[in-house]
């Protein structure tokens, strides 16, 4: 049983995961990586996972070979699927059972060639495959905030080499996701436009920390990054919800994505990153509050967050919540800019 | 020259340090350590680093050898004693000049001790270099919070690994501390008591959570922890300026801190670690607004902070703010309560 507990002094909740029970002796080990013959996310081994969420395959039966991405829910999930979101008291804390839905989606049978080494057509059913899961989780009512994200690297959190992402149905809005949608609703009711338009207009026109652009994506080093060679990716026409993207846009996301991803592989040699995608839930479970639902797709711009794993995170960060960048975004995308990619 | 930038849509200021100015390659090398004979921080090498502001030494002139803790201006400090504190705009965005300060506090002369092998008098005198430097810099009116913090092993950001701790001086009130204050005036508003005390008399009735009293000094595992093994050190009677502390306090605090790292050290067998000091600022730089001045008094309770560096920081918590800890912390604290140590 994972158990949300609320933190009346930091003002967080926290998911403590005890299903997953960690030993301090299980820290001192580096964890196991699959290889070709034992990794569960490889073809033929489709028994070795729980039963699969949702496949794109040419032909055949579910949970056998020949698929093209394959999704299935965490071995070891951080939420569960069953249970009660009645919170309780305890003592000055709050408590609530760990709801929610822990999905994983393996982006490719290969088991050596990572998101960024795909071709166009099969990134794009990556991302159908998100579009798909995005869907099908927002008809649960219980869910507030659907996270999907990809950790590539060791060091990036990710003990499997297999290529693969995640996504995390959570039943409250995340702080920084509340931060966010609450910013874009403030900015909207004060000057009726998305503030995310303005910057992704204000960054075009200066042009110094753009990256790329690729018909309507463009790709840039944020003016305030935490993180040397921080991205996003953003969408340059007002869009404010990833999962109403036509296959068409999608096709196009995955050139702008492949394009970071090897721009960021290239001059990194390869680093430990996360990515997050930032869409608008839907707008009935935004903030939980009806007052809040109004005017989301006006006010919200949907993006992709990228941050390579190149630095601790230390006392001061953690501590603060203020971060020490030793690289200029501006010089982090004239780094990005000069790299020469073929594929397209 | 460093930089503090608003992210509008975060709602965050960066520190964008660019005087470190971190090009690719550096972050594909490992940054070198001290050995005995070229570590800035051994006896002899004094005059390798700026001249000391600070030091404890039974006699003798500055900056030569026959010290026992020593605080000098970090060489490559992340903000800047000389600027202007005034923002200005920049499109969507703010920006203001790195103001604030920097400095190293060396533990102790020898190369390889670290500050849980150091005798309780040794720690006192760390902890009067803490209280020292604390009570200086809030002369300067520009600041409005100190953060003290250390940094223990390579993955807890700590290139050197001579014994140290850092103080900065920021210009604004970082975001955790903004929370934290705010918390605790609110509550003590509604209802005339500490939420501090509040939650550390629960915890020792509780005890479940609790590693071990030491005189006014209580460790426990918080509640909500993010991360496995976290502990948090608090004095049981209200107390809400570390810099107030009397000798004899800081001597029993040292029996405190060093219990709680050699416990540290003993069941995660040296793990990386970074603590972090949460004390008041001075009452009229609260957040920066009269009406946060009154009672920080009653309020507030300082308090240490310590997280071992077990796990990566991942997609998830990066993205949303929430965190998922696969060790429970009453878990935790069974492992660290077991512990048998000697040295008192």
């Amino acid at each position: 049983m994972s158990e949300l507990r609320w933190d009346p002094l930091k003002q967080h909740w926290v998911i403590i995961a005890t299903d997953r029970g960690r030993r301090p002796r299980d820290f001192q080990v580096e964890p196991e990586t699959g290889t070709l013959t034992n990794c569960p996310f490889c073809y033929g081994n489709e028994d070795k996972t729980p039963p699969e969420i949702f496949a794109i395959r040419p032909d055949g039966e579910p949970n056998q070979a020949n698929w093209r991405v394959r999704v299935i829910p965490n071995k070891f999930p951080a939420l569960r699927i069953e249970g009660d979101l009645r919170t309780r008291g305890y003592g000055p804390y709050d408590v609530m059972e760990g709801i929610g839905a822990h999905e994983v989606i393996i982006e490719t049978p290969d088991h050596d060639r990572q998101l960024a080494d795909l071709s166009l057509p099969e990134i794009t059913d990556v991302l159908i495959a998100y579009r798909t899961r995005i869907l099908d989780l927002r008809g649960d009512p219980r869910f507030r905030y659907l996270v999907l994200f990809k950790n590539h690297g060791k060091r990036a959190g990710s003990p499997i080499s297999h290529s693969h992402s995640q996504l995390i149905a959570v039943p409250l809005t995340p702080p920084v996701a509340a931060t966010e949608l609450r910013v874009c609703q403030e900015f909207y009711e004060a000057k009726e436009r998305c503030i995310f338009c303005d910057v992704v207009q204000f960054e075009i026109a200066e042009g110094t920390r753009v990256v790329r652009e690729f018909g309507n994506f463009v790709t840039v080093t944020p003016y305030a990054s935490c993180f040397p060679f921080e991205l996003r990716l953003y969408p340059k026409r007002h869009s404010y919800d990833f999962a109403l993207l036509s296959d068409a846009e999608l096709m196009e996301l995955a050139q702008a994505l492949k394009d970071m991803l090897c721009r960021v592989k290239s001059v990194l040699r390869d680093p430990p990153y996360n990515f997050i995608l930032h869409t608008a839930p839907p707008r009935q479970q935004r903030l939980g509050k009806p007052e809040y639902w109004g005017s989301i797709e006006y006010d919200y711009h949907w993006h992709i967050e990228l941050v390579p794993r190149l630095t601790q995170i230390a006392g001061f960060e953690w501590g603060t919540g203020f971060y020490i960048n030793p690289t200029s975004p501006e010089d982090a995308a004239v780094f990005l800019r000069e790299v020469e990619l073929d594929f397209v």
